[in-house]
């Protein structure tokens, strides 16, 4: 199950991106699991990983790979998470880019390893490796869409975004992929996001575009509230379009900040979109508050509300469990009897009441779409903040109880 | 659902206590919804209150009303939590218990109004009002059972607890109900729990023994991570039983400390077993952390998982997800690599990986009853603490999606 009929759309290739994938038989056997991204040399590149303090084994070798230079390829296998493996999933991760490194000429470092699925179990590194050279062969610069499935796990459909824009006379592609349904509160980055440009970038502005981007994208969305132990971002930028986006010309600066910015968005709702049972996606926007720490802070809190996602999951405008949810949300000095509650432009409570000639039958009329939309005004200062979910469901136990199964 | 076949213990009466139940309409019609418990003149209370910043009507009327004095009258009603009301809500909580007040000829500040069920609608306190007559008229000491069901909402069986022990030579009777299956995450004390005594209580003392039960007991339980807006925990003490616990002799106070703190765990337990949906009671200790807050933390990260619950509804030792609840539960200077965990007695994890020799059979063989023991060792320090929950399965969504129609 997934909000709304989203097909993927058009992937524009990126020069100097090439992509391939292929079953190399660590999920289910026939099913394409193995995915090569190629930067053409000369390029930059910047990523974002998880937060959790278990950060799985492929994440901190391509930390490690990242540090030491520019990365040239993204080798990214589904069906098993290499976490929790120990010593071993670090030699398993540093095997698979080895191989990449073999097959193409490069330095090892140039390689950084992504792994997403079962968490615990043993990287079947060698069927990776023996898969590399075949892979590689393959690459191409119109394999975007086959890329964004390739990447799934439990997701339901792939997820792309993509822009062309004209800076300083120059055509600017920009597209990116991303896979995550479930274990999604990203602190950093969602599960997987793959995001390339052919501007050039040099490397500490593509690292400062990408956190931004990624702070109100991805770092503002949940389906669960679990953060992987596996989430990275990475962007890459070729430089192939024959500009560079640096301090020198601010409004070109922007221009390409805010088109990165809405190719994260888009990924990221992709993401809550296909939530793990999602049916409907659950818009919370938070205003009236002293600062943006403050409004993610009840915007999680009303988004992860499993109260919440249930009544929005039945289409049931029980705006009590709104309210609760922001009286438990930490702000200790909140002042409840200010608080107003609506649903889209229909408002709901208002100075800790619910307003007169409130009508149940036009709030419901509110929840009846794919897209919920929840205003909470705490008017207690001018921050702004919107957080995607999406609802709970009978699909997310399934999916959750059944997955190794 | 529920976790087992608990039934209701045998509830002592306690010496000075009264109680009686009626249908008074609030909830469904013949279904007895209204709950009054009294105690004899002469006694001491204490209650804890929700730490939700919107305090239901109720419950800022009961602590205006503790604040003044001795309680004599809990008055608790079903079907409507009155909360979300704003200034009608106040009035009509103080309506109710001025009903009770004339009734029984005592001032109004010694009634605490107690209400728990929908948020958001007005309550219909003229029914109320109209049968608090009958009810005071009904009071009678052995109808403890009567009250823990007509206290109930979406909870599927009554839950009590009773102790007797031996202090000074004189038998003092500890009784307890409680009500409560989602928005269960206390903050002070469950959504509703009632405790008495026959044993004499200094107010000071009661409040301190009382804050102190709760903490471990009713603040360690969660089913859905939401705090209520109604919740409180209140003890009565009406010394009847010829001893007075004080300062004065320490082993008995540690008696009754100990019999308070097991009444309490024994009424939070049965709170989460009886939880939303629940097949399973999810215990978790977490051991090893600096402090208890810290082991709380974990704690409660690891038991609101919604990955983690629905792998204890499915029965999957799906350790990593317990892995990566420990990683994002805001310990930022936290060793993965040392980390432990087990479940009960059956080590999974060691130093950030999986043991040598894992069985998953053996690993799921300790999940296939009621009770799933999960153990973290943070291994950094001597704090303990249990946290209790449970598990998400179909129920739960169905329940919570369906609960207005």
């Amino acid at each position: 199950m997934a909000v709304g009929d989203d097909a993927l759309p058009v992937l524009h290739p990126v020069d100097g991106v090439r992509l391939a994938t292929t079953a190399a038989g660590v999920s289910k056997p026939g099913r394409r699991d193995l995915t090569l991204i190629e930067a053409a040399e000369g390029g930059t590149a910047a990523a974002v990983f998880t937060a959790n303090r278990f950060r799985a084994a492929p994440v901190r070798v391509a930390a490690e790979h990242l540090a030491a230079g520019a990365p040239r390829y993204l080798l990214i296998n589904t069906g098993n998470a290499n976490a929790g493996t120990g010593a071993r999933g670090i030699e398993d991760a540093r095997c698979c880019c080895a191989a990449v490194a073999e097959t193409a000429g490069v330095s090892v470092t140039t390689v950084l390893p992504y792994s997403t699925g079962v968490i615990g179990e043993p990287l079947a590194a060698e069927r990776i490796v023996d898969a590399v050279p075949g892979l590689t062969a393959e690459l191409a610069a119109d394999r975007w869409a086959d890329a964004a499935t390739a990447i799934l796990t439990t997701d339901t459909r792939p997820k792309g975004a993509s822009e062309r824009l004209e800076i300083g006379g120059r055509t600017v592609t920009l597209t990116g992929i991303a896979k995550g349904s479930g274990m999604i509160r990203p602190n950093m980055a969602t599960m997987l996001a793959f995001i390339a440009t052919d501007a050039g970038l040099p490397a500490g502005l593509a690292d400062e575009l990408l956190r931004s981007a990624v702070a109100s994208s991805f770092n503002r969305i949940t389906v669960d509230g679990d953060t992987s132990t596996n989430d990275a971002c990475t962007l890459l930028a070729t430089g192939r379009a024959g500009v560079t986006i640096d301090g020198s010309d601010p409004v070109a600066r922007e221009a390409f900040a805010a088109a990165l910015q809405r190719v994260a968005t888009a990924l990221a709702r992709a993401v809550v979109r296909d939530g793990e049972g999602a049916t409907r996606e659950l818009i919370v926007t938070v205003r009236g508050a002293r600062d943006e720490a403050e409004a993610e802070r009840v915007g999680f809190t009303v988004a992860e509300s499993p109260l919440v996602k249930t009544a929005v999951f039945a289409g049931d405008p029980n705006w009590g469990r709104i309210l609760a949810a922001v009286g438990r949300a930490g702000i200790v000095d909140l002042d409840a009897e200010r608080v107003a509650i609506a649903l889209g432009d229909y408002v709901i409570a208002n100075d800790g009441g619910r307003v007169a000639g409130y009508e149940e039958a036009e709030a419901a009329s509110r929840m009846a779409g794919t897209e919920v939309p929840v205003v909470v005004d705490l008017r207690r200062g001018d921050a702004v903040v919107t957080v995607h979910g999406c609802d709970l469901s009978y699909d997310y136990v399934r999916i959750n109880a059944d997955y190794r199964s």
